[in-house]
């Protein structure tokens, strides 16, 4: 038996690399290398892959036994496939691809060069042309664009001794089942959805049983327009591993599987971590300097443009901190405090709409009892600031006025956490990706404000 | 068949709300909301009463059906379990944990109120007591914790047609399979597991076969204390429906379901999301302010700390702010392109800590390659920035000095963004936890830092 792995991928993507670095042209370290890199599943290799600089990756790429490279592409990020399919040659490429499910193989359609795709798609078989075809009818992220084709369909007339004998002949026919086959699609006679007839019914009950009094009727088939990211809602609060796609006549075009929306609900999950940082989920770590640096340098020219509107609200005051530079001083604490805690309710109010859970019903309710929060903790900053202020610079006003504008700034980063991420979603815009850069722009803007404009009228 | 759902839960929360507030006494409002919650599985359940304030998700939870409060409870956020155990009478408790599955209930064994626990383990059978004593012994987060005991087990010296004769006898005994039985484990004479027998296999093959010549030997039975995570990823990678738990010596102690692994991955994620904000996955957004506050305010007061050590550095410099005020305009435009760089880097290097992607053997290349990128976007906004600042104030040295001050800080937030998250994980600290306030520390001080000396050395 196979130990179970998940170990550190770096540090076995290492010891390969040094093997190969060191006596890269004796057949033996391959074969040992190769050796070393068999136990691993295609998405175990992708991480592989994923965690080795470019060069060093293309290496390993070479070695790997053709069956597994058409999947290790599928589990590869964006970026790194690209970069294996650039390296790779038409034939090495075709030869992957045929071994792939169609599903998987509309995925990559407009990522591998034409002659790729001609020469896979010239080397098919009739029926997974058609089924290539309509998938690609589907967006990539909708239910249609993740369905496989390989569903196994039976017809409710029948008993349960009759399906169990028609995949005993499917299984001679094709030499297995379909990976993740736990239950069997009922169409009727028109090819409509009907019902799912689980496994463990046909194997554990009465053979004369019929299949119409047997299957599940309370699992709908998945409309294939529904976008992938709801699909995944509904396998993880169902439980499902699988279940029918149907067009808008309710006829049974494939079905989805639990594997795919695992996926899913990790890049769901990496764009929530990735994009308020400008960063995408098809990042790679190890790009080339020159291909990572102009999409974080346009990430840096906008919060560039945030820190200068700040920077031309702290110059309208300059007259104020030439007078008391204590101001200056201060003026960055008030930024950041009101900065951290509309970042923490900004961080609440998007994971709650992401879910679902906030939207216009409740996003009133929520907005009072934010602002409820912010002034309890803006109250008490505010005293223990104002007492910090009084003590290091010995003005009670300046004590004052900093206390006020903390609790200001608490509340207005509070508010602003909330609404903006609201207003955002209204309008279509992803609150992940531009939520943060908004909400800096104001907290920094009403903190120096604020407090610098108190400071003119109460200190000054 | 009913409709596919996946729908807003605000809405349809804010609905039942709604029909309670306007015909709350009414015998047919009741009913109605009741036929409303009622096509919902626990987990929407759930979701819904998340997205209730407290007051509200009581009136919800009291109108549901026994059968389903047990699972309601697991799949509610820690905090919003919290309030209904407290807010339920033992017997309601009792009544709903005696439905739940063992596993479910060891992990609620230390939440629910000794009368409850005790109340639900008199009433068990004893082969179900003992199944709860099994689970108390591993921790929580680990394979033991989330295992279920429902697994069924066969011997490898029978044959498909005397499995497929016992599943029939299991289904006539306990009126179903378990759940997500997609797989059968195998064990030898010692209760040792030996590998699994798919269900596919048992309906689809010759029934003469023997369990020995047809199962998968391939796929290993999970230590016991294997933690949450790394199993999560094991399924992931393989693609997995259910796997065998096994002790020190290879018994089978019971059997993991992609269900529950789906749930560990996004508490992985939700984790990874909201700890750089100081908040945690437990969290009830609709928790009474005066529960909400302490932990933001403590959050808040981290930061602060920051903010005042930001702060003293500027104060160093009084006198060069008080000769030209446009260091006082310029310096927060240093930090926080510092501070915006940095956090790209650390949430990328966090994540890959955390897929096992990056670690000691990768470390200096990836510091490396980050340095580069650093220094190209730094290059081209050090030169924009000087620029703009020679533009505004017409001072050619300050144009130098806060270009040079933003080059040097873009590095230095990078390569903090690589190190303090390597340093934390090695030191056994939480990087998304505390790497943020870390790095916003060091851009900060080196932001103004450098900045403000630079211009005492060569502007003022």
């Amino acid at each position: 038996m196979s130990s179970a792995p998940s170990q550190d991928f770096h540090s076995l993507g290492a010891s390969v690399i040094e093997l190969l670095q060191q006596r890269g042209d004796d057949e033996a370290a391959i074969d040992e290398a190769r050796r070393r890199l068999a136990p691993l599943h295609a998405s175990e290799v992708a991480d592989l892959l994923e965690s080795l600089p470019p060069a060093q990756r293309l290496s390993v790429w070479r070695l790997l036994d053709a069956a597994i490279t058409g999947e290790v592409l599928l589990e590869s990020s964006e970026e790194v496939r690209g970069q294996l399919i650039r390296e790779s040659t038409p034939e090495r490429l075709a030869a992957a691809m045929a071994l792939v499910d169609v599903d998987k193989l509309a995925d990559l359609y407009d990522e591998l060069p034409a002659p790729v795709i001609d020469a896979v798609i010239g080397a098919m078989q009739a029926q997974r042309r058609r089924a290539l075809e309509t998938l690609r009818r589907f967006p990539e992220d909708s239910a249609g664009g993740l369905m496989d084709q390989d569903a196994i369909v039976v017809r409710s007339d029948v008993t349960l001794e009759v399906v169990q004998r028609y995949l005993r002949w499917l299984r001679r026919q094709q030499g297995g089942l379909p990976e993740l086959t736990d239950t069997l699609m009922v169409v009727d006679t028109q090819g409509r959805y009907a019902g799912a007839l689980s496994l463990a019914d046909v194997v554990s009950l009465e053979p004369r049983r019929s299949v119409a009094t047997t299957m599940r009727r309370d699992i709908a088939g998945i409309p294939a327009t529904m976008p992938a990211h709801k699909v995944a809602r509904i396998f993880r609060d169902r439980d499902l591993i699988s279940a029918a796609v149907v067009d808008d006549d309710g006829h049974l075009l494939g079905r989805i599987t639990v594997d795919d929306m695992v996926d899913v609900m990790q890049d769901e999950a990496d764009h929530a971590l990735l994009a308020p940082a400008g960063l995408d989920e098809e990042h790679d770590i190890f790009a080339p300097v020159l291909r990572s640096a102009p999409r974080r340098t346009i990430w840096l020219g906008v919060n560039l443009l945030n820190a200068f509107i700040a920077a031309w609200v702290i110059g309208r005051f300059g007259a104020a901190i030439e007078q008391m530079v204590a101001l200056a001083v201060l003026m960055p604490v008030v930024a950041s405090m009101g900065g951290v805690a509309g970042n923490q309710t900004l961080t609440l109010v998007t994971r709650g709409i992401a879910l679902d859970q906030v939207g216009r019903a409740n996003a009133r309710r929520l907005l009072g009892k934010e602002i409820g929060v912010a002034l309890v903790s803006g109250l008490f900053w505010a005293l223990v600031v104002g007492a910090v202020a009084l003590a290091w610079f010995g003005s009670t006003s300046l004590g004052l006025v900093f206390g006020a504008a903390i609790l200001l700034n608490i509340v207005n980063g509070t508010v602003a956490g909330t609404l903006v991420p609201l207003g955002l979603s209204r309008l279509g815009v992803d609150p992940a990706l531009a939520g943060g850069v908004l909400l800096t722009a104001l907290t920094d803007v009403v903190g120096f404000a604020s407090f610098l404009a108190l400071a003119m009228a109460f200190v000054v």
